[in-house]
């Protein structure tokens, strides 16, 4: 049941691109999934002359679709424009720009957003309010609307499905990433779900992530799909925290084309969905901003779940802590402080930590010599016990390395 | 009234040392005022041979002393002691180590605090629950006590009241401070202020920072002594933030002598415990881990000063902002992007964002190129106008640099 194009399993394993390091080229995606097509061009947004925008239709018979939004305040027109065409719970179609985040804009920045949902319309011959709209990429700027629009006409008449076409669309939408980053996952039933995600940086994703694009050929209306999605991005995104920098533009837009005529379980839904955004989350850590390591934080015995979340979020932002994972450095004291910092209950005298297997801090005692935990591999694995409660949680992470901040010290020119 | 030993303006005016650069040799400090003696020396706790335990004595005729502390749940040894003995608002001795924070060592960690104290009260004869205890270093080890101890005794031998004695003290409490960091001031009625405080790193103080110890002749009881102390640390201690990290034994103390027999008014007290509070704080900026921009962010038009202060600490650690300062880059997106993820009130319409003097995004638009804001120097101004309501404060930080990195990748080795 988990088949990528080579015949070779992929969800739940985790993926072997590291940053700076070629993806496999081939790789199903948003048109794994009947009834969608997908296309990416270079319209010119980027000066590189790469690969900026990207178009994925839902031919149908169904067009039911839900999305989740960045919580930050300061939100990108395309994210207020496809909070808007959501309400409806339908989408013909999704265009997403990478080469500038059309933030920060004013009123002539929504006018963009609109004017580019507008351009699908007419080309595919669907409804303005049928077209969500992403973008990526610098704050402040506006886009150049002529190329965009020229974009899409060109996006529209070299949509197709396959491996080519998804790729383009992964491919289009990449800023800092280093390669594009897709999953697809299909159930004995004879239904699927694909998607693809972009995000390096500012990522720390609350209610949903960067950009990323969800399709399905399940039977499944707008209602069932909006509380699948909710409650996966709780469980999947929202615990990835790189550095703690939720964006302007954070989107995850899931569509259903009902073409495999297969109406799957809730539960079964909501597992296959849960490995694809597992496993496309895994894919953003791996290509994070200067990561050398993937760490997973759990924290055990919260008093509950939430707090168990919280803990993990500061531990996970801690740039004491992250630069001494980067040093390959077992300072557990340094997360002993970040736990104790954290808004959650915590009691020092019980508190334990472990990292890699190895338990070096146990209630409010040194437990072994930090050199017995060794951390030079790729994978860091801390795992904190409270041990006041019930309440349990995990969050991604990676550390803080000199290729994070060389790279967000010259992102913008 | 305000001379250092040199006869040279101190207090409000912006240090020159930068980091890695020597601080001026001879500098008045805490046995400035009236009725104190101090010393430092090496007593073996750091394997470097380097000054690791200070004493600061106040041999009265009165005793009323203060104090604040983390706010972190995880305290170390020093800080639960000195809690409880300051409960009395008398003070005779203040005891201080580097080269460890006896943080995270549990009940046997507490009874090397007590004994320390005890070692002090027995060579001064005084009482135990007279002497604040404050430690500083790596979490997590045991103090080597027979050392410690014999360096209460040699420290007490050597007590002096003069800039060397000042010097020592302030040198002996360093971890990777560059140089050690003091003021003094003086009023025109006939009494002074005067202190050292250390701090580099997990540097993000909340009701108290690092380490400091600040002494006044003025004639002043506890209560007054204690209200004052918090009513200042709130406003300038708490107000800096270089990493969001909040230590295991932040401490500030206050000790009063009354050597000089002039009670000064409540106002005029507060306003040099300000001005050497505030003196000392930009010191710490200046001398913080891998800091290469000075800066601060200033909020207006917040609904509260306390949003003032949410929002100002949000950008102030963001990591993305923190780097696009440390390559002078006047990228103010991620600035907008850090205040719209705050837990404070925010209308993306009527913000605004001020870099050294140009207004670059005024009411939700771009007001200004980038280009124009120069970063180049060492000294940052960013002013964030919320445009919602009266609340406004300052937040100083510094940017985020390789030597952040690299210093703390490598500090537990």
């Amino acid at each position: 049941m988990n088949r990528n194009t080579t015949g070779q399993s992929t969800a739940g394993v985790a993926p072997t691109a590291h940053s700076g390091t070629p993806a496999p080229e081939r790789h199903k995606g948003v048109t794994g999934p009947k009834g969608f097509k997908a296309a990416g061009v270079a319209a010119g947004i980027k000066e590189s002359g790469a690969l900026d925008l990207a178009l994925v239709v839902n031919e149908g018979p169904g067009q039911a679709a839900a999305g989740v939004f960045t919580t930050n305040q300061v939100k990108a027109a395309p994210v207020l424009w496809s909070q808007q065409v959501l309400q409806e719970r339908k989408l013909h179609a999704v265009v997403l720009n990478s080469g500038g985040a059309n933030a920060c804009t004013g009123p002539e920045g929504f006018q963009d957003t609109h004017a580019t949902a507008e351009k699908v319309a007419e080309v595919l011959d669907v409804g303005a309010i049928e077209v969500a709209v992403c973008s990526t990429g610098l704050i402040g700027e506006r886009l150049p609307m002529d190329n965009l629009k020229a974009g899409v006409k060109k996006a529209a008449q070299e949509l197709a499905a396959g491996d080519q076409a998804d790729l383009n669309a992964a491919t289009a939408v990449m800023t800092t990433d280093t390669h594009p980053k897709q999953c697809w996952q299909d159930h004995p039933d004879g239904w699927s779900v694909g998607g693809f995600v972009k995000g390096a940086g500012m990522l720390s994703p609350n209610m949903a992530t960067m950009l990323s694009v969800i399709t399905t050929d399940a039977v499944i209306d707008g209602d069932a799909l909006d509380a699948a999605l909710r409650a996966v991005t709780a469980k999947t995104y929202d615990r990835l925290d790189v550095d703690g920098g939720t964006s302007t533009n954070d989107t995850v837009l899931v569509l259903a084309s009902g073409a495999s005529g297969v109406t799957p379980s809730p539960d079964d839904f909501a597992d296959v969905l849960t490995a694809v955004a597992k496993d496309l989350v895994k894919q953003l850590q791996g290509d994070a901003e200067g990561v050398t390591k993937e760490v997973s934080i759990t924290v055990n015995g919260a008093l509950t779940e939430a707090e168990a979340v919280v803990v993990a979020k500061t531990v996970a932002e801690d740039n004491l802590v992250k630069t001494a994972l980067f040093g390959s450095d077992p300072n557990w004291g340094r997360i002993a402080m970040a736990v104790g910092r954290s808004q959650a209950t915590v009691d020092q005298h019980k508190l334990g930590i472990t990292i890699n297997g190895v338990t070096l801090f146990a209630d409010g005692h040194k437990a072994a010599d930090r050199s017995e935990a060794d951390l030079s591999g790729r994978d860091v694995e801390i795992v904190v016990d409270l041990n006041l409660g019930d309440g349990t949680a995990t969050v991604l992470t990676t550390d803080l390395s000199h290729g994070y901040v060389e790279e967000n010290s010259a992102y913008s020119s």
